[in-house]
C-alpha cells in the first residue's frame, strides 16, 4: 500500500478544494454533524471511513506474511493489505495488494474478517485466500516473504492489530474445521 | 443519510485542500496511479471508496422498508441505509441510519451482503436485523415506513440495485432455513 495506514492528516482541512477559498467548521442544515463548509461557494466537504483490504494467502498448512519495508511498522510482519482505489471492488483490490506487496497470484475464497478501526477511521477487510504457486517475491513495500505454519508465527512482531486478530481467527477456525467471517472493533490499526 | 448517493461531483479537485493551491492529476513517484497533486505544497490527495451501511429489519415475516423523500429515487421503497461517518463503526452506522430513517431501534444480526457499486465508488453492506418493537416512524429523509411480506415487496418500486439485491438474497436464504454473508458487484447503485 502506498498510503501509509496512520496517515490522519488528511482528515484536516484548510480550504475548499472546489474553490480554493477557506473552509469552516458548521453543521450544515439538516444535518447533525459538523462539516467542512466552503465560506464562498458553500460546497460541504463530507469525509467517511476509508476501507484497507487484504487477503491471508495460505499453501498448505502454512500462511503467506510479508515484512514491511516501510514505516508504520518498518520491518514488523503483515499480511498483503492496503486502501481500496477508486474503481475497484473490494475482491480486486484485494488480489491486486497481494501481488504489489508480495507477487503473489491468489484465488480469493470468502471474505473472512471485517475489523473496524475507529481512531483511524478504517474498516479493514481480509479475504481468505489460496495461493497458485509459490512464485512469490517481496514487492517494493516488503523487505520478504515467507511462509508460515502456525507454530512458527511472530507473533511479537505482527504490525498490526486487525492482522493479529485476522490470523488468530483463522488458526482457530481452522482448528474447529469451519470458516466464517468474522468481525471485531479494535482501537488502533 | 444526508449525502446524496449519486454525488460523484467530490471526487473532482480543483485546489489543495491543506494550502489553498491549485491541484494537477499526476502519478507521484514510486505510485501507479494518477492522483490530484498540490502545484504550491506538494500534499498528495488520496480519494478512496465510501461505504454505505444499513440495516435489513425483520419483524416476524415482515421486513422493514422506507420510502424516499429525498433525491435520488425520490417515493421508491428502499431499507435504511447511509453513509458511514467518520468516528463510528459499521454497526453504530447501520443502527444510527436505521434510527434516522425510520425511527426504528433494531438488534442487529451478523453482516449479511457486501456490495460493490464500482462506478458510483461505493461498498454497500447490510446487516440482518431485529426490530425492538413496532415503534416506527418516517425520519426527515423517509415519506413513510412500513412493513412487507415477501408477497407484498414493491419489486418495482425498489430504489436501488444493491437493496434488491439484499432482499433478494434474504428471501432465498430465509427459504433454505439458513443466512450466509453474500458478495456481488453490481455497475450502478
Amino acid at each position: 500500500m502506498v498510503q501509509k495506514l496512520s496517515d490522519l492528516a488528511r482528515f484536516l482541512m484548510k480550504f475548499c478544494s472546489a474553490c480554493g477559498h477557506a473552509v469552516i467548521l458548521r453543521i450544515p442544515a439538516g444535518d447533525q454533524r459538523a462539516r467542512f463548509v466552503c465560506t464562498h461557494c458553500h460546497a460541504i466537504h463530507y469525509q467517511n471511513p476509508r476501507n484497507v483490504v487484504g487477503a491471508l494467502p495460505v499453501w498448505g498448512d502454512q500462511v503467506l506474511l510479508c515484512r514491511r519495508a516501510i514505516e508504520p511498522r518498518y520491518g514488523f510482519w503483515t499480511l498483503p493489505a492496503g486502501f481500496m482505489e477508486l474503481g475497484e471492488t473490494t475482491a480486486q483490490a484485494a488480489r491486486r495488494e497481494t501481488l504489489e506487496e508480495a507477487g503473489a497470484r491468489v484465488e480469493l475464497l470468502p471474505l473472512f474478517s471485517l475489523l473496524n478501526v475507529v481512531r483511524a477511521h478504517q474498516v479493514h477487510l481480509f479475504y481468505r485466500a489460496r495461493l497458485i504457486d509459490l512464485d512469490v517475491r517481496a514487492g517494493d513495500e516488503s523487505l520478504e516473504v515467507r511462509l508460515f505454519k502456525e507454530a512458527q508465527i511472530p507473533w511479537e512482531q505482527i504490525a498490526f492489530r486487525t492482522v493479529d486478530q485476522t490470523l488468530r481467527f483463522f488458526f482457530a477456525d481452522r482448528q474447529d474445521g469451519r470458516f466464517g467471517l468474522h468481525t471485531a472493533d479494535i482501537e488502533s490499526g
